[in-house]
């Protein structure tokens, strides 16, 4: 008889996006004259279309697989090397970081690598996440077996949960008890709040003192702008990649994740690759820069016009986020359903990334700038 | 103190292709002369262009990426519905199988589901695989942990293995033992064996009484060329989709593996998905099929003649591979360097695929014709 793997069941039905997803379709189907006009600011997807210079590498690649001797069959499964140097050299090593090429795994997101990167760890390891946290690193775990049920807020037995909240800048302290593998996400999705070098000195202390391993999810650096915030962990004297075997001889990640790319991952298309590789070009970066120009000017715009309605606004300088604490007498989904009602306007409810979300929203800068600013005309006439 | 995965650690180090690419590069090292008419027939990757039905459908969606309007962010992670349709409709219903579109899940390759799909089951499960058998089915559940050790053979305790010779045909009969989990693989890599109705209805009624679940990899489905010989395991009537929680409840495993895409993968990206759909228009299938009947040609080459060495030949008739059981006093590794040291041909050792594969070899028609032919000359000079 098969068995399945139990622990699958112990996730909440209602993952975020769908619920929300739920909510605006009922909320369309009640109100039809009002829902042509919902703006979504929910989902953190880019709506701007792809630079010319990535598309036009992609169009090359393609028609390289037209003829013989260009056409190429399985790549390596870590991702080609044209791709993996040119990573290395321009988010790393131009940064002074020693990365060589080959530490560089192409995937399919870092979505998906913070949720594969589990196979390669124990399960004996006490996991700490952020609250509010992007909910794949805890969905994850969950799936993985390492934890307990959710409670009523959504948290789950046998994780450790680290408050993040305005007192302490959305960045955590070091937890009083033993934790060995740690997910620090910066810029952060949700908060889009950014970690100072000593914020993150002090993780790296704790880790190198601990042999604990610091999962760092840096899938927003490219929004940074000031020029202090590191935009890699590396940026840190010391960050360190060993862990134990359960005999407690220590060996390094990398012949692991390497070994799970090769059996596991087919790598990512090669005009896909191109394409990728693009963004590094001189017209590339241009581009990439424009396009994150256009995200944080509508970060911008949102941010200034929700602090002049007096609520407290955090991120959407140096990440695509605006965290917006709402009135004390309101609950996140109770905001939701308020904005979308009143100002057709989606945002993520606070309370979807976790307990510490409770009482705080989500804004996405991802939209055309004629929406931002239409959403930024109604919030100012929004009453709370 | 953070902890690794300690079942990687029993992994064999010299995965298959590795020591294959290692011997090669020592030969070629060694006999610059000569190095340079070397023909790979080893690692199954194809040789010839993409259909061009394929690159226009990429370049078009390429330029859709270019557009605000036609522009598109994150798809759905199982897959956009043009595809999955596509699928359906020409792989199953156009059989007369009852698939729906939304059972299709579009995703990074067949390697890559058959070993993610261990994330969905329990680690209670018996677990069956063939013998010779396709590495990725054991590495992965050696990751997993539901193996011991590997012995001198490569076999790891703890897995049944079901053994596939010229006795039966390559297909295995039911165990006597109990198992769950079964790994099934028609067209078969390496042996190019198929199976028949009547085979495969045999292990979906043991899977009916037992609760068992088949997992069929069809990868090589494109080749079959006899018309009596399933393409899919759901051509077996009653073939079906349950397993069951640790309190013996039963639920289907659909909603686990739709989670498991949600959470743990981006889906491909839009152009190579548009470039799948194209293989199905009337252009696509047209140049699909000449590429198939282009690899089974060559098949048909390499077959003949190595049939004519005096050599027992299998498969190569509904598959791209051919297996070849090597004179009796010969073990596989030796076979290896033999036809690379003498005729510079590369071919895939049969034990490098399990125990059962020993004295065996396999040889891959994915190649220009003109290899195939210069190939096929080459065994007919060979002395054994």
């Amino acid at each position: 008889m098969a068995f399945l793997n139990d622990h699958y069941l112990k996730l909440k039905a209602g993952y975020l996006f769908p619920e929300i997803a739920r909510r605006v379709n009922a909320y369309a189907a009640e109100n039809t004259s009002t829902a042509k006009s919902i703006i979504r600011c929910g989902i953190g997807d880019v709506t701007e279309p792809l630079p010319a210079a990535v598309r036009e590498a992609m169009h090359q690649a393609v028609d390289e697989m037209g003829r013989r001797e260009t056409f190429r069959g399985y790549g390596p499964e870590q991702g080609y090397e044209f791709l993996r140097h040119a990573i290395a050299e321009n988010d790393y090593r131009a940064r002074g970081l020693q990365v060589a090429d080959d530490e560089i795994f192409v995937s399919d997101g870092s979505k998906c690598d913070c949720g594969n990167i589990l196979d390669i760890f124990g399960h004996q390891n006490r996991i700490a996440v952020m609250d509010p946290v992007y909910p794949v690193y805890v969905d994850t775990n969950v799936m993985a077996g390492h934890t307990g049920e959710a409670d009523s807020t959504g948290s789950y037995s046998g994780l450790v949960y680290l408050a993040c909240n305005a007192g302490n800048h959305f960045v955590p302290g070091i937890p009083d008890e033993r934790v060995d593998l740690v997910y620090l996400c910066y810029p952060n999705n949700p908060t889009g709040a950014v970690a100072t070098q000593d914020q993150l000195g002090a993780w790296v202390n704790y880790a190198l003192a601990s042999d604990a391993i610091i999962l760092f999810d840096a899938a927003y650096e490219a929004y940074i702008q000031d020029s202090n915030i590191p935009h890699s962990i590396y940026e840190i004297p010391r960050a360190d990649e060993c862990a134990s075997t359960s005999n407690g001889e220590k060996r390094p990640l990398f012949p692991l994740w390497h070994r799970r790319f090769s059996t596991k991952f087919n790598s990512v298309s090669y005009p896909v690759q191109r394409g990728a590789e693009a963004i590094y070009t001189s017209d590339g970066k241009k581009q990439v820069r424009e396009l994150i120009e256009h995200y944080l000017n509508n970060a911008e715009i949102l941010s200034t016009a929700l602090a002049k309605t007096g609520l407290k606004v955090f991120g959407g300088r140096n990440a695509p986020y605006i965290w917006i604490q709402a009135p004390t007498s309101y609950q996140s989904w109770d905001v939701f359903d308020k904005i979308l009602n009143e100002i057709q306007v989606v945002i993520t409810p606070g309370a979807g990334f976790g307990s510490q979300g409770e009482g705080y929203f989500r804004v996405s800068a991802f939209n055309s700038g004629q929406n931002a600013e239409e959403v930024a005309r109604r919030f100012q006439a929004l009453k709370w």
